[in-house]
């Protein structure tokens, strides 16, 4: 993970490393656009983008949120995975449109009008909103911007529109890794919410390698499994996160297996930078858990340690509080009724060993050397516009003894909390 | 439940509302104590405090945390609830003695020299610990400080022993109700890691109404799932929450469902002063739900509701954020796999509906008037010693339509989260 000094090497990294497949172009306008219901609204700009291919994409999938009051989107999307094919993918931020008593048809008025824009069918572009939940979409204002879209000045590079469609992200996201003669290209808008199954986290994932809807639908559910359901930000699951893919399939085919490499790397690393861009974050946890029994138990696990506000709070303020990581741990196990084998848990944090050997592993010096470790950590949330650096803070829980072969590790990134977060989300519409 | 303008005004109350049940005596005193491991550590003493029945009492019970990874005096108290009696509860604060490599024998000695010194059988004392997990109990200056807990000096009236048990409480909480000839008297002590099976939550509960140790038992069980586990201050349940009873049988026994009654009382006032004074707490929220299926489910669904960070930050900042709390539920069902009919949906908050008839109920001035409301229930976390006021933010959830039997509502009381959580919380131990 690149660690950037200033915003403009970040934006100057995402120009040189990414290549956009072929067969796809990107667009991103601005709207000015103030609520009538708060005018005292920060006076943020509603922004629209669009993804679209050149032809409609016969192989696409996306996979969206678990929470039970999804957005209209979301459900717009749902429908449209059983279309023959899909060309574009507009996207808003500032208001999610869930919940708004005409929400649904705002989404599909707007898709069709971005259809008659720009020459497609309006059924075959997937709508998607993040934002304030309630509020309605200013449809009429969205589809005299949309035109605007179409045009040459519109059409954006990958920092343009990585940034585009951020909302209160610090950073903008995206990745690309080749594959075989072609690409996957990935961008992330997430921020907050993020957890566990992608909340308020858009992801766009566009490739020109050819492959069949079924391979890419279920190469897509698997790798999202991995990478953006191990990811904590505040527990909290979305009514609007999506995960799109398209492919142009404009490049030859690779064995299947090598496209999941290649995707899940994509994933991994927009994945981890949601963590560490999140609201407010200054410590990224990395949790690893093993000897649970399963990956699921284990990952579970791992959420559990990552999302106790009493670890988290305890990590951004640099105090090595052991306790409180086994007291999560417990905790979890407890309300699943399962028991503990204390004499064969181990704890480590950043490689020191705190627990083992049924009991905490304390030391003179210790306190003091775990919270050097906390310190150096830690990246100063006040700074925005781009990573500040890579580290992380590792804590790993395992029990001793031989693995059964269905209990591989589960790695859960999360970040901990602080005034930031705090203040982020106390004063989000304010 | 009294607001007070002062603490003397608070002890005042307790000291005049509270009646001691006979045969019991309480006992406090402080022990100078600064932990090796942490020389930096405030200077706080530890505070042993003492529970004494004049005679065994054969009627006791004790219900204590789920947490797979229990302290040793949870794992001592255990086994002792099989005993034909017990007579005294020792209790410290400082160190939970979690976790120690000598846990169990260091309980187990302070257990048996306060039984010396009392003239009692040390096996009929409960040891009941809280504090940092993690350090082992100066097992040495604890015993040259029980010989003091025997003296009159120690002996200490209601208030001063609700003070005496407290940690990072802001003010002592104790209640009592008549129930016959008779009286329950509850103690708690806790603020932080409460929820939801009474995390590094102490209670005592004190009687003098005869009763069976069976009754007893099973009434503790049914009241504290329906008050303690009722509430939630930030998710995490400790490695030491315990409830004690103890029954001296000196007075008349009362039919069961009076008794019940009447110590429902005293936890259900006992629980919601533990949210008011829950670390850094500014507003107390009241969530009700009701017609999910069963009374489980509308608790599980209240409880997700007021853990969720991004609803506790919304009502720390007098935002009516009302979209997160329907974002909550729907995380809540949809991880579950249930789905949630909109067009049954209802939620108010403090009286007024948001959300009806299959939308969200925005109108113009609606935000202005929920913001007023939530800043009417703040009280100032900086303010400490006595509870300040007795306001809530009422959210209420509900399923139009009629309720089968089993679905009755469920209420649980939960804090928000601001600047004074991550403060006291980030700060804890440095």
């Amino acid at each position: 993970m690149l660690c950037c000094n200033n915003p403009q090497e970040w934006t100057d990294h995402i120009r040189s490393a990414c290549v956009l497949p072929e067969g796809f172009s990107l667009h991103a306008t601005n709207l000015e656009f103030f609520p009538v219901e708060k005018p005292s609204a920060k006076p943020y700009p509603m922004r629209l983008s669009l993804i679209k291919a050149h032809r409609p994409c016969t192989a696409f999938g996306a996979v969206f949120t678990r929470n039970a009051f999804p957005g209209a989107p979301v459900l717009i999307g749902r429908e449209r995975l059983g279309r023959p094919a899909m060309q574009a993918i507009l996207i808003n931020n500032k208001i999610s449109n869930v919940g708004s008593p005409s929400g649904r048809e705002d989404s599909l008025a707007l898709c069709a009008e971005a259809g008659r824009v720009l020459g497609i069918d309006g059924e075959a572009v997937f709508p998607s909103s993040t934002g304030i939940i309630g509020w309605s979409l200013p449809v009429q204002a969205m589809k005299q911007a949309l035109p605007a879209l179409a045009q040459p000045a519109a059409v954006a590079d990958i920092p343009r529109f990585a940034q585009a469609i951020m909302t209160t992200d610090s950073y903008p996201k995206a990745f690309s890794v080749p594959v075989g003669q072609g690409t996957i290209l990935g961008f992330a808008k997430g921020a907050g919410m993020i957890e566990p199954n992608m909340a308020t986290m858009l992801v766009f994932l566009l490739t020109d390698v050819c492959i069949s809807r079924q391979d890419l639908q279920a190469v897509l559910a698997r790798v999202v499994d991995r990478s953006f359901n191990c990811i904590s930000v505040d527990s909290d699951q979305s009514t609007s996160d999506s995960c799109f893919i398209m492919s142009s399939g404009l490049k030859p085919a690779v064995p299947l297996d090598q496209f999941e490499t290649a995707l899940g790397a994509v994933c991994a690393h927009l994945a981890a930078h949601v963590v560490r861009n999140g609201e407010g974050t200054a410590h990224v946890m990395r949790v690893t858990v093993a000897g649970l029994g399963s990956w699921s138990l284990n990952r579970e696990a791992a959420k559990a340690v990552v999302n106790s506000p009493l670890v988290k709070t305890a990590v951004y303020g640099n105090d090595p509080n052991i306790g409180r990581i086994v007291a999560s741990l417990g905790d979890f196990l407890g309300n699943r009724g399962l028991a503990l084998d204390r004499q064969r848990l181990r704890i480590s944090l950043g490689g020191t060993e705190v627990f083992g050997q049924g009991a905490f592993r304390i030391r003179p010096g210790l306190e003091e050397e775990l919270s050097a470790l906390l310190k150096a950590a830690w990246q100063d949330p006040a700074l925005v516009g781009y990573p500040h650096q890579d580290r992380t803070v590792d804590i790993r829980i395992s029990l001793d003894g031989p693995l059964g072969p269905e209990d591989r590790e589960a790695v859960v990134f999360g970040s901990d909390l602080g005034y930031e977060y705090v203040k982020e989300n106390a004063d989000y519409r304010s």
